[in-house]
């Protein structure tokens, strides 16, 4: 169960980005599930209480990508 | 000094994926020096004494792609 948000990422082009961003997220407290679609660039974050939407931000920039509208 | 080779890799859309390339055939016997190119996919190998072609083939693809004619 849990809280799930959707958040677009631009950048990624291969398997080792999707790895990247799902480290990244991943250890963001409170997350329990990160999925990451290449094609699409949507990554959906599951979470035990609802996520603040700057801690996903902040985690992929520190991947080297951007979440974008 | 030593011989330099060159070779064409296919499939490499990052820089994860130069990382992946980098590390693999920078580990065959002999290598002193590894340059790759992302945008032309070119890989420049350098080496005390001239490499075995087969063995940069098989590191390629050990990381995961492909080196092309």
């Amino acid at each position: 169960m849990g809280t799930t948000s959707t958040f677009q990422v631009q950048g990624m082009s291969c398997g080792h980005c999707v790895s990247s961003v799902r480290s990244e997220v991943s250890a963001i407290d409170g997350v329990t599930a990160v999925e990451v679609d290449l094609a699409s660039g949507q990554v959906t974050v599951t979470s035990d209480t609802p996520i603040d939407p700057d801690a996903v931000t902040a985690a992929v920039e520190e991947a080297g990508y951007e979440v974008v509208p």
